[in-house]
């Protein structure tokens, strides 16, 4: 994918990965089409982001969510933030006030939504790669193509990820099983393929017979919304129940794994996704049903250590209270509506990164994951 | 209460229980008059049933729900057969007919609804009642004098046990707590003060300091639109979070008790309540946090002894494709939507009846129960 040729983020793979849903990000070489996610099914409408301001209006107000999603359509946030800047810049302007109105961009996006660390991981990434620029003389157009490049490497190097993260993912499942998972973690998360929903994919395309167990994920419905969509668009089985059925289903000893994205995971191996997450991980704890997480190692944070480090992000009451757009609570009711929870480390019975499964003791697993990215020849 | 006298279900408690909620049912000496809970809290409107068909319709869509008031309603439903069918009988007929009839109402309203059992004990009361009757020589007129009565003792009894299940509850919990409730059992859910809701009620009373956190309990969201709305009426502090929220609660180590109400016990303790139940419990139990059910004596069935004994009605798909009257899920959608789960006895902490706090071993403690009810100089 080139944001120069105009081609759409994702759409190489979405023959493949995705026939029908359309793809949650699309760069025309000027602009960010992102997809209005809050509209799905109903409405297929994309938003047109010519500043980085845009990008970050689409992830606060969940236009664009899944963690892999939002960090490549921050990717194209600093993209165009750049190109915001090099507009007021002649050729042989100084870099360095273009890397002060990115920094300002960067703190921008970050800030929009605090859980999830691809976010300021692909922000930060962009963001060294114009300072590197900087640092080496590069002319401000020298500079732009470099974040540029960069940007459409997030996204490209994101479908690749995914494709590895189902490819290993499928082999822990069995030729005929039925899977629970929760949120969107498909094609809609990510720039394309899922990850947990590329597992379940992965799983498909192996040949094997899956079943899939899909909870509503209230309050802003991503399962009943976007997974059930993704999947019905590729013909995968997928049976759509209220979240607090998930413990109902698992009884009935429908469920061989369970499994779900991650928003950030901490070194200890705790993970922080979906509010739900947590509680689906206790019920599969207790009915004896594997809980799987998969995630690119970007979600990995080292310099965290314990749950309660990981930042959870309050939404408004407005989320619960209302429906659809209409009130369902009455008026000044209280609400808690955290937006993630934190699953502990002891509950996972495997994470599914694009290297490989790790097992626990997740530690040294995360730690040796993280070095091997770190000495590799490449970022990632 | 006396139907007779004009007097609403209920309401001569309804200063004290429910100071300004609306009550569910209200019998005007004709008809009675259904609070429509689907349109709550935004809509204060009651269906006037003059045929016992129309009451079967408000059970069946849920215009009334919680098993203690189904049960009442239901009883009020067979009154009006036997008014109806007395009305073609001169004072001399036979009561044979009238009986035919009220047999016939008894299976169309216990079909209405399989899951809880109070509906079928109230509606196998009255027409134990009226059989007592015309077994004992009564003439038409004395037949449904005593019918009416029957019905009226229903309501009447349900307030009074409730009262009672509330004192041995509120007895449970400590000076200053948190409780976690799921679905609505409180006034609306009975004729009057509650269950669950009347436990939380009573210790209030009792200068306890009580928080609420409520699931909003999906699909029908009766803890956002009812639970919420009368615990707010009453100025009880009550918090609401989505259903998946509850674990990520009960790890915050912010619950000191799960309260709940039932819709049928089996002889052995296991409950079977609103969907949901289940999974409280399951996470009840991994957070250490006591698991309670109240309910009144009526909900015990001794005919049963395994969960899945019990009938779980299954619901329409639409309750969970479509959220306040909008789709949300895709067209063709496949959905399990149980009404209900099954919480085996062995993580119920304790049953709450109206002659004290049962503990397990429970099928000892269910069968004295019963036998010390039927033993008694009451039915109940």
């Amino acid at each position: 994918m080139g944001g120069n040729r105009g081609a759409a983020a994702g759409h190489a793979d979405r023959s493949e990965a995705s026939r029908l849903a359309p793809v949650a990000l699309r760069w025309d070489g000027r602009s960010l089409h992102v997809l209005d996610q809050t509209l799905l099914p109903a409405e297929t409408h994309y938003i047109v982001c010519t500043r980085a301001g845009d990008v970050a209006d689409c992830i606060r107000d969940m236009k664009v969510r899944g963690a892999p999603a939002i960090g490549a359509a921050a990717a194209y946030g600093m993209l165009l933030a750049a190109l915001e800047a090099g507009r007021g810049h002649s050729a042989d302007s100084r870099t360095s006030d273009l890397i002060s109105k990115l920094s300002e961009a960067a703190d921008r996006l970050v800030a929009t939504r605090p859980t999830a660390v691809n976010l300021r991981w692909a922000v930060e990434r962009l963001l060294s790669e114009a300072k590197g620029a900087a640092e080496s003389g590069e002319s401000v157009s020298g500079l732009l193509a470099r974040v540029q490049a960069e940007a459409d490497a997030i996204a490209r190097e994101d479908i690749e990820t995914n494709r590895r993260i189902g490819q290993h993912g499928a082999l822990l499942l069995g030729d005929d099983v039925t899977v629970l998972t929760h949120c969107n973690t498909g094609s809609l998360a990510t720039v394309g393929y899922g990850t947990a929903l590329g597992v379940i994919r992965a799983a498909v395309e192996m040949g094997k017979r899956v079943r899939v167990f899909a909870g509503e994920t209230r309050p802003f419905l991503q399962g009943s919304r976007l997974t059930v969509y993704e999947l019905m668009s590729e013909g995968i089985d997928v049976t759509l129940v209220v979240d607090s059925a998930v413990a109902s289903v698992m009884r009935q000893e429908r469920i061989d794994a369970a499994i779900v994205g991650a928003d950030r995971i901490t070194a200890n191996g705790d993970v922080a996704n979906k509010i739900g997450t947590y509680s689906i991980a206790c019920l599969a704890r207790m009915h004896g049903v594997p809980f799987y997480v998969a995630a690119p190692t970007s979600t990995v944070d080292l310099s965290l250590t314990a749950p309660e480090d990981i930042p959870i992000e309050e939404r408004s009451a407005e989320e619960v209270t209302h429906v659809a757009g209409k009130r369902v609570a009455p008026v000044g009711t209280k609400v808690y509506n955290p937006a993630f929870d934190v699953t502990p480390s002891c509950l996972v019975s495997a994470i599914i990164t694009e290297h490989g499964v790790l097992r626990p003791p997740y530690p040294e697993a995360l730690r040796a994951l993280c070095q091997s990215q770190a000495g590799g020849a490449g970022r990632r």
